[in-house]
């Protein structure tokens, strides 16, 4: 049996674990849900506050020029391209993922003129689908088509009419992993481009975009990379399409010239040409914040804690006998898990509402899936032994029974 | 001949001098540029510290139900509501205006199915056109046209093709402002939708959305309203078209129940709809803030100070010798004329360099616009007086032609 104090070893071996102080967590709460919300740097605050106080109140509109607001897209990109596996140039910080992603799906599409299906699966984060619904039913099905399956039939359903291949690399319920350089070969060997949605893997492992010669992607800035709730995304485009690709979203700070304020769009050169409006520069310099901490950081170590924490979560819940009615949900296998444990049990719902009562932050997703994020910049080895002694008493008191623990409605 | 004793005065007799209380402004500076970007107001430095710390660090993923997070697209929606004359259920505030113009001008075109042409004018605010070429790219040019006419050709533009009329109610440049009601009634009257930019005009003037009849709008949070840099958007249906309009950027918080994460998305009732991806909650704090300073204010009497600021702008430059050769190229009339006021000059980039190394913050806008914004709210009419003192000082040694001042490639 694991006991707290083999954990507690485990921390003072981690060679991350001087990480956590990077940040500013409430010292009465674990917190399991990292990948919904990062938590809040230490540099954060501070850092906001001369945004506000001197930038935004005493330069006011120089701080464009003067504070280089007006490169905050371009060089939060750049900061998340080392963490995406993507060399200079390729990778912008814009918009939402939602936004983003119809972007490219739309400029993607006009690339495969003799191709109308975006296939993705039916377990995607529901804002994929609705994005690439929104695209359909904008252009018609005559010229796109939303094709959605399981995930075990996507190799039957990759036909010949497939433009673009959708996929989100981490499973936002089971934190299922699909193989990223895998899925990409398969896409182009039918003919497809593919797009991948990093929101649930960047900032939490290795991901190779050049490597893997995706195509496009995009990804989340409030859940690993800790850039605050809403933070600005990013998207990501290889550089070898940026000439061809013409995205519908062709607000001013995406043209080649935007201070000349001309009539007709003509799109910057790059991937500046995936900007559009004008983006909220508290936000990004939050989002800025947050990547600050990955700054030197080796990701596959990052991996390896994760992937260590994420086994010890699973030995604690299957070993204790009050728990044997939550079912794993998510792979075993570490190539084929993201950095987050989730389980199946009818009294999920409750089971997550109770735990929040007692301090232990961890997520509900529809219809029965207890999900408990693992993110390895703060994460103690601790927090999980105590988390799950938590969860145990829970299950074995049956308190998760009593009503309050199972009225709905609630958006945690 | 107008002293700086009269304009003391003025100021002393200002109903609404008092507002200026609520921003910090910088003590060297005179600002004039309101309208490219709003002030600090003094409430925000620590209700953004505030949800920083408190919200985001310590309550994390709980905030989004516990701070209300997840209303702040419709609360303050409803603070701009009561600026823009639209009664509840109608404003939501999300993304930027670029991204807002784009859903509008999609679901607007399906809703005029036999037509094809968003009419505007030539010197709209360039992302305004930006973004309908962008749609007609997309859509092509059977479904999809973009005619930019200049504002003298517009009525004899407006056939029988037109689906949307889209205008700037007060123009980038020179501050000439539309006939809301007029052309409302003109769009109507052809068989067309209006789409109304507010972005120079919300938050220096009465707007009246629900009594013009307009069906949609799009408006700016970072100008007049003080949101902040690059501060979220707003966004205007009329209650009528709901049901109808169906936009494309169909993100997850635009769904009837989206914590619900079902795969097919259908549009939440209401204004809700318009929504798209998770919005920056520091950005949507940082505007309500703006919005705080509007609380109880009556804005015929913020207009009614423009106006007479504006008026006090040109008397005094129309009165100095050394300024004759500035050439007013805003509307004397006040019913013509929004909330700022700009002059022709060759050296208008040099004279607003020099201005700026003097401490007076106005805009160069190309060609050849020297532009001074009035921001009712915080702008003394000393202030006015001391701007037109230096300008005068700058014209009349022709510092302005230092090769110092005429070094282009800058931002402001």
């Amino acid at each position: 049996m694991i006991t707290r104090d083999d954990c507690a070893s485990m921390d003072a071996a981690d060679p991350l674990a001087h990480l956590r102080d990077a940040f500013d967590l409430p010292s009465d709460t674990i917190y399991l849900d990292g990948n919904s919300l990062g938590a809040l740097p230490r540099v954060t605050p501070a850092r906001l506050a001369k945004v506000i106080e001197a930038e935004w109140g005493q330069e006011l509109i120089r701080s464009w020029n003067s504070n280089q607001w007006i490169d905050y897209p371009t060089r939060i990109g750049e900061r998340i391209a080392r963490l995406v596996g993507a060399a200079p140039g390729q990778v912008i910080s814009t918009d939402s993922v939602s936004n983003n992603l119809f972007k490219l799906l739309a400029a993607g599409l006009a690339l495969r003129p003799d191709r109308t299906t975006i296939l993705s699966v039916t377990d995607n984060f529901p804002t994929d689908l609705y994005i690439a619904q929104g695209l359909q039913r904008l252009l018609g099905t005559e010229r796109c088509n939303v094709r959605a399956v399981a995930a075990e039939d996507l190799q039957t359903a990759l036909l010949d009419d497939v433009a673009i291949v959708m996929l989100t690399e981490v499973n936002f319920r089971t934190g299922e992993r699909f193989d990223m350089k895998a899925w990409t070969d398969r896409a182009h060997a039918s003919g497809a481009l593919i797009l991948w949605d990093l929101s649930h893997s960047a900032g939490a492992m290795p991901i190779s975009l050049d490597a893997c010669d995706v195509d496009m992607a995009v990804g989340c800035g409030y859940k690993f990379l800790n850039g605050g709730p809403g933070a600005p995304a990013f998207l990501y485009a290889a550089k070898r399409l940026h000439d061809d690709l013409h995205q519908p979203l062709s607000g001013w700070l995406g043209h080649a010239r935007p201070f000349d304020f001309t009539a007709d769009y003509e799109p910057a050169p790059g991937i500046l040409r995936f900007a559009s409006g004008t983006p909220s520069i508290l936000a990004m310099a939050a989002l800025d914040c947050g990547l600050e901490v990955f700054e030197g950081l080796n990701l596959g170590s990052l991996r390896h804690k994760s992937l260590a924490q994420g086994d010890l979560l699973i030995e604690l819940i299957e070993s204790r006998e009050a728990l044997t009615t939550l079912k794993l949900a998510s792979p075993r296998e570490h190539v084929k898990r993201g950095s987050q444990v989730c389980f199946r049990h009818e009294g999920a719902y409750a089971m997550c509402q109770a735990l929040i009562a007692d301090g232990v932050i961890g997520d509900f997703r529809e219809p029965d899936i207890l999900r408990f994020g693992l993110a390895p910049l703060y994460l103690r080895h601790v927090d999980i032994f105590d988390a799950v002694e938590k969860l145990e008493a829970i299950a074995a008191t049956g308190r998760w029974r009593e009503p309050v623990y199972n009225e709905r409605g609630k958006v945690t």
